[in-house]
């Protein structure tokens, strides 16, 4: 049963672009000649069928492929694999989206807690959105990373995360780490609540999860990129507690579209909120771009939580009205360099974004 | 200390391109302003710096960034985080190449058995190249894979490997499948050796490896840029008899040179065998690139094995020739779906493939 969508822009020529379509969907179902499958159950169940064929203009199709949902097992690596595996080394083609039957998502984990469970956990309203700040540099050790999280915490900030960078360093190692931030923020009295980042293996996650757990913690971050997204969705599904934030290194590696990979994807495999480079930053994704992750990240799907889109990446705080905007109150801000530049201004900047983010009237 | 070097293509004007690599090496670093570093150890030992610069012409810039190998605590997930996780979001950025510290590279695994372990299993000669064919389509039966595979083995096919779409599926479940192919080819009395495809998480293809040995298998395959690269490096340390091949399987084609992350990466985290794409067929690997991945995986390095290039991705039995004059004797060819073409005559045709490499006078 051909049940799985992928949708996927080629630049192609028009007379190219059938052909194109077709061998794609060979591609990413069976990749190889089909007069020599003598199986009709492969040819009819499993081999793939271009559903629409659509001109976008400037030498750009917009090609939809229908493919087996069957071949997946509903293994998050395997949805990538058959969506994608193959198709990121054309280097013509990207996967702008994707459709799921509803069986596939119901195998998923999706996010733990959402956006109702991430606000409830810091004892915000449902009508303001959350503000978040990032430990860092790297190279700082445990004690200098939980005095910066202290100040923060003092203001009064709703989430603080490991900057990804931070993992299991000589100079900071991860037991130590989370351990002196985390009391080091609850010595504030805050109601602030600490992400710490996880890297490694699947292992090493859990140790870690295991840890932060210890430390009194119930969010962890991970790269579903680099440690796999089978990887996220078993951390998800094995601490149903813990809220999961998906942080974006090397997602712009493969041509996938991060409304579909960071929005869609990562969501269902089991983020509760979702790191996103913002536009005007310093990375490349547009505002249009932008807006279709937070809409995917929130779209109401049966039996799934939302998540919270978290856009960050050189944002600054007289942004703030103007994202807030943008993104409404079902957003968390994301601001980490440009508060650290306060230096010993920073539970003050720290106090001023939280004031700014609670007192916003929406348009 | 600064002893990790990334080489990163820059797509910029001579007048911004200063900038940019400074901004460059302070993303893939301590991401953050560097006026906001108070701590001298952090400026000195953790910032990374531009080296080089070097105008490639057409608007490219060669930009060689010198990173602190401590942030990685040499844990392969983090080399790619700090190596690309964040430039890989922007557009305009590749890396091309890295250079490691003899102490990341001592304490990476690198490949198991190399690419003379791999010609010993199959008992060839260290003067003629491997053969590889494919399993495929996926939708077929455990049983009629074994058909298939019994049929090129006994056309004396060196390896046959599991199409990167085998996965845990309902019509074909993975135990049931490795089982029933196994002792197909075991039956045939050929050397063939059978390498699996393993899916999903650490413990599911800790699973699939325990399960390979069972059935008296030697090698597996993994897709590192789905399962994460911790997993290929983990999988391989804990299986040093076990023969590793790397799929390329949403590795991409622009963003980070196939050269370094196939050719390299993947071999120090431990892959014995490295598919990619070879030039001429379906995919947008240059004959230079397939000539650069395939040294670089041969590449002499202190300490660890050699990996075995294995060239792939819509390849012909008329083309061996020319290949192997290309790659020379240490390579091993994989050709899927023209040999599957042959149907009723799929042993012969494995025979005709393997007589030909085995007969192959090299230039």
């Amino acid at each position: 049963m051909l049940n799985l969508t992928g949708v996927y822009h080629i630049a192609s020529g028009a007379e190219s672009i059938a052909a194109r379509a077709r061998a794609l969907a060979v591609e990413q179902s069976v990749e190889m000649p089909l007069e020599a499958i003598t199986s009709a159950a492969v040819r009819d169940d499993i081999v793939g069928t271009v559903e629409d064929i659509r001109d976008l203009g400037g030498g750009t199709f917009e090609v939809r492929i229908a493919l087996a949902a069957a071949t997946t097992g509903n293994e998050p690596g395997q949805i990538m694999n058959m969506l994608f595996g193959n198709a990121s080394i054309l280097g013509d083609v990207t996967l702008v989206d994707a459709v799921f039957p509803a069986e596939m998502v119901s195998a998923l984990p999706g996010p733990n807690i959402g956006i109702a469970g991430l606000k409830q956990r810091v004892q915000a309203t449902t009508r303001r959105a959350l503000t978040c700040s990032a430990l860092k540099p790297q190279g700082l050790s445990p004690g200098e990373l939980a005095s910066l999280a202290a100040a923060m915490a003092e203001g009064g900030l709703d989430f603080i995360k490991d900057d990804h960078g931070l993992a299991d360093q000589r100079y900071s190692p991860f037991a130590e780490r989370v351990a002196a931030i985390a009391l080091a923020i609850r010595a504030t009295g805050a109601g602030t609540a600490y992400v710490p980042s996880l890297t490694g293996t699947l292992d090493d996650i859990r140790r870690g999860t295991a840890l932060a757990r210890d430390n009194g913690l119930a969010a962890i971050m991970v790269a579903p990129m680099i440690s796999g997204v089978a990887t996220l969705a078993a951390i998800a599904r094995e601490n149903p507690d813990m809220a999961v934030m998906a942080h974006p290194a090397l997602a712009g590696v493969a041509r996938i579209a991060p409304a579909l990979l960071i929005g869609k994807l990562f969501r269902l495999f089991g983020a509760d909120a979702v790191v996103f480079p913002n536009h005007g930053g310093r990375f490349g994704y547009s505002r249009e771009e932008c807006g279709r992750l937070a809409a995917n990240a929130r779209l109401a799907v049966q039996g799934k939580r939302d998540a919270m889109p978290v856009p960050a990446g050189g944002m600054t705080l007289d942004r703030v009205d103007e994202i807030l905007d943008f993104y409404g109150p079902d957003t968390m801000l994301l601001i980490g360099g440009n508060l650290l530049s306060a230096g010993d201004r920073l539970t003050s900047e720290a106090r001023r974004l939280q004031e700014r983010v609670a007192a916003h009237r929406y348009a």
